[in-house]
């Protein structure tokens, strides 16, 4: 097909990026929602009712996109993929829940949370249920493989959640700290997804490594630009929700920079407000301020850049097709989210 | 051997068939020991500290035990059958994390619950990486047939959890509901656990079936002692908490008998207390002089007999041998427990 790869894309192009990889797996796409909407069913009514409402929440379905597109890439032919893709938005869905309920989470996607719903307790039990589904479609599924893959895959992002779960309120947290957080919580779920793509496919060794170091430098490069976005004015612009993570006392990448680049009475501004979690009105601007004045967004976005040129070249190995300039593409779309 | 299975045996030999069931795999045991401490590790230490906790917190480790010795009767000579025992001790190790943060529970097995330490977000975070860790355990020892049974008593579990949540404080609840509700969280996990110990023995369908209800069984008479426990004057004697069903609104066996047998004064304080949560001082012991009165625990006991019989029942196909009398014996430890 011969397509060329621009590596200095427009980054605006994202959404664009986004709607061609979905379009290209549109049909597959369809069979995972199905699917979802299948197991998550229970005699227990309580169940599928809380699972639904966070399924149908508008999620954009990115990982189990991941996984049909990188099944696609490898020249897949069968259906395993879906039921596959299936099982890693259950694992992330899950997670969800679960995070939700530790985060003390109100909202979800600018709806009301399943936690603040149906309260903590259905939340964390319908989230074991839907992690114990994800193994069970997986046996179905038979391989082995996948089984390492996924299963490896949650509880790095278990141990990457109680890490966060450490280093929060913690100004003394670096970016190493962070990018530890970073790369268990969500990268290693975007790699596993990746990887069994290659895995269904049967193809060798290097492939699967190759399409695990994609999501895997994907998923950083995402969650970078996710912690960007909780402090970016033009997020509020737009009316979306920010300030999460400053009032959680998360300690992102941002704040990281904007810590060590600034003065002592700045320091002092982050350890009270951060550390001690004494937050007054006017404070999340301040906060937002002095991530400007230190170029914290700017810099936190090159750093995904980085990770993104990564993830790209990682892919370089196989043959041009429309799913690999997907895959290329969708690369912008993660970052240009923070455009 | 030719060991004469007596069915008339004396409830309070009790804790000998403990000890002689602990005492035939004290081995496997020490083994299984081993990994659970091996593998709850991470360089994320908290997690090792509260596993630690709730797994150095004095379990009986009943559950891995009928792994054990279900292997052992089916003249499994290997060491796989360790790995999964311990396997199934994560699993409830996770359920139990995840059971505290739901009850809000201060205490476990007497000393402070993990989630009165470290917090519920803790403990939810921890109980998944156990959960994960069992399932990565099980992928290494390959069998896609244990995986099925662990997965599936997994989602079970969930959803007997979730149900009872949804009939708790529902005085409506009948035994029908109950029993549901303690055959998927309780003793959906010791049917699995005894029936994989037949699957790494490569044994027979029927012996995996036989197995499989025997566990179910023996879990059911557990739960429903269990549950008469929670309202046993002998416990307060012996110093153990009682009444955390009462004070959560929790609908147990006792409860159940107890309000359909009652008055309507009697149903009125049943709704006054479990569903509406209005409980004063005098109240728990009002409500064991009404469980009392109605004999609602001694028939709970004797309901938990009727499980018990068909679970020594359910081990007939199996040759004499000193695991079949120890788990055949096991059987009374469970039920005698009430006296």
């Amino acid at each position: 097909m011969g397509i060329v790869v621009n590596l200095e894309r427009d980054e605006n192009n994202g959404k664009d990026a986004f709607d061609q990889l979905h379009g290209l797996v549109a049909e597959d796409l369809k069979g995972v929602n199905r699917l979802i909407v299948q197991n998550m069913q229970s005699p227990v009514a309580l169940i599928p009712q809380l699972a639904g409402h966070i399924v149908a929440s508008g999620g954009k379905r990115l990982r189990p996109l991941m996984t049909l597109a990188a099944a696609r890439l490898c020249g897949y032919e069968g259906e395993r993929h879906i039921g596959l893709a299936s099982c890693v938005e259950f694992i992330h869905t899950a997670t969800l829940l679960h995070d939700d309920v530790v985060d003390e989470s109100a909202l979800r996607r600018g709806q009301d949370s399943a936690n603040a719903i149906w309260g903590n307790k259905a939340s964390v039990l319908v989230g074991d249920f839907l992690f114990s589904r994800a193994f069970e479609l997986m046996v179905e599924d038979g391989s082995l493989d996948v089984l390492r893959i996924l299963s490896s895959a949650s509880s790095t992002i278990a141990e990457g959640e109680v890490l966060q779960l450490i280093t929060a309120n913690d100004t003394e947290t670096g970016e190493a700290a962070y990018l530890e957080v970073v790369t268990a919580k969500t990268a290693a779920l975007f790699a596993a997804a990746c990887e069994i793509g290659a895995v269904v496919a049967d193809r060798p060794a290097v492939e699967e490594e190759a399409l695990r170091a994609y999501g895997l430098n994907l998923g950083i490069a995402f969650q970078l630009i996710d912690d960007v976005l909780d402090y970016s004015a033009s997020q509020a612009d737009l009316g979306k929700a920010i300030g999460d993570d400053f009032r959680d006392g998360k300690i992102t990448l941002p704040v990281v920079l904007a810590f060590r680049r600034g003065d002592d009475t700045e320091r002092a501004f982050w350890k009270r407000t951060l550390e001690e979690q004494e937050i007054g009105d006017e404070d999340l601007d301040h906060a937002m301020q002095l991530i400007d004045k230190h170029r914290a967004l700017t810099d936190s976005i090159d750093r995904a850049r980085h990770y993104g040129a990564m993830a790209r070249d990682a892919l370089g190995i196989f043959p041009d097709s429309d799913y690999k300039k997907a895959l290329i593409d969708i690369v912008d779309f993660c970052i240009s989210r923070a455009h």
